[in-house]
């Protein structure tokens, strides 16, 4: 599985971006730089693999796993920019805004966010998984992105800046910000299968879970990774005065949290007949992982 | 229909804005300061005069229309931004980045952008123009909004940026930038009423011509508007080395291309059969106007 969806995930972006033979040549460029420069593709997986587990073709989840990307890239993208978080550097390349300047970085961002909803109103989107679920994966993507949902999320995290925020602020930000997008593609990929109420219900539960797991993960190795020429930790929210779960739980309420939440993910599972294994190692490789 | 279609389009705007009583507050009065500031609805009038004239009732067109209003109020935000544009007005009211910050006003544009296509796919949307519909609709806008779109034509504008463009670019500047998301609204209409091919064709056919009419008819504008004190031309583009319509084919020239492209569109509503004469005076309207 995991090759398979790694391969057809990258010649499906391909596809799906313009042909670079255009006067706004720079702008395909730079939707393809970020694109391109992918990770893990965490947030395909889940597409192909709930599409699998509900009986759904790879075909069939090709798009909606796109889809999902294009909006991640494209919050990275503008999240970078010097009126937001300012990075130059992302995945260890210079962030976009960098090569091509802000305008052009800017544009790019909106142009992968239409395009990820051209994606999902294709004839090709429509031809594998029908008008309904296309329609129905459109109002979930947008509805998990937006102004209630990861964009959301954005705002919460500007607005706490420097701030000490309680933890219910905290959780509410990186709901919205990390697993909101993270449970859109665990629904999509059950939408790209026709599954039913049941299916996405346990399907939106289980991303939920390893989205918040996921990122009071991050707080933990944030606040563990030590620097190795001084031996002290770096690069911890907590220092620049910000809350995170760290500061407010503690390092061991923290690990347990983890645990339960990718528990509560891995029981979420138990509903669909099909094998999950290959999400429930998932969701602990998530929960153990090192960087 | 003028009164009733701008009622219907504030009326149904505020009920698809999230409510403000959210951490996000922000974010949502940022979104709503700038649709609110709206100016004459030329896009989503022409969704619900398309509407109308292929036997669609208002309901069906209401989000349609709004969604393609979206699409041009977040244009609007971030055109306006201090790497694009740097604007500090827009329509007689400080810009939106002005009084929200540069940040908030990156991601309302965001949220916009993301609201339009959950509003074409809302359940709302589907009951009144169902799934097909709503996913053609959300095709076709994300086509005309995006890459190879409107996103594409603010490229062009940028890279000839103290350039003096050849006519065949600012052709295709003007055609991505404006005459594209007019084109989106009047196949909108068609598409929410379920109207034909031959339908969709004459509706895309008018828009792309008064679209372009309303370039030129802006840059004879331009160069004709006196400053009242000094009694010389104000605005122009060319003054900072921009080809306009005007500095590459002359004033009598362009007059003679509006009064065509007008001409163009009208014979485009020919193929109707219910009364077409409120798309003809439109037209017209537009083409005579004087700012």
């Amino acid at each position: 599985m995991t090759a398979d969806y790694l391969t057809l995930t990258e010649k499906t972006l391909s596809e799906l971006l313009p042909s670079e033979d255009t006067r706004e040549r720079s702008l395909i460029e730079s939707m393809k730089y970020s694109l391109e420069a992918g990770g893990k593709r965490v947030r395909p997986r889940l597409v192909f693999e709930f599409s699998a587990l509900c009986g759904g073709d790879p075909e069939s989840a090709a798009c909606f796993a796109c889809a999902v990307e294009m909006i991640h890239t494209y919050s990275l993208i503008h999240d970078d920019l010097p009126c937001m978080d300012d990075d130059d550097m992302r995945r260890g390349k210079p962030s976009n805004h960098r090569v091509f300047g802000e305008d052009i970085a800017l544009l790019a961002g909106d142009a992968l966010l239409t395009l990820a909803f051209e994606t999902l109103s294709s004839d090709r989107a429509a031809k594998a998984a029908g008008d309904r679920a296309c329609r129905l994966a459109s109002k979930t993507l947008a509805a998990y992105a937006g102004a209630t949902g990861m964009v959301g999320g954005q705002v919460i995290d500007l607005e706490s800046e420097g701030k000490s925020a309680p933890l219910e602020v905290l959780r509410e930000m990186d709901y919205k910000k990390t697993a909101c997008l993270i449970k859109a593609a665990c629904e999509l990929g059950c939408l790209s299968a026709g599954a039913g109420e049941k299916e996405l219900r346990a399907a939106s539960l289980y991303g939920e879970s390893i989205g918040i797991a996921f990122q009071i993960q991050d707080d933990i190795l944030d606040c563990t990774a030590t620097d190795e020429e001084l031996g002290k930790p770096v690069g911890s929210d907590s220092e620049n005065g910000k809350s995170t779960y760290v500061s407010l739980l503690g390092i061991e309420k923290c690990r347990e949290l983890v645990d339960e939440l990718t528990e509560k993910a891995i029981k979420a599972l138990d509903v669909f007949e099909n094998d999950a294994s290959s999400l429930r190692e998932f969701a602990l490789e998530l929960a153990q992982r090192r960087k």
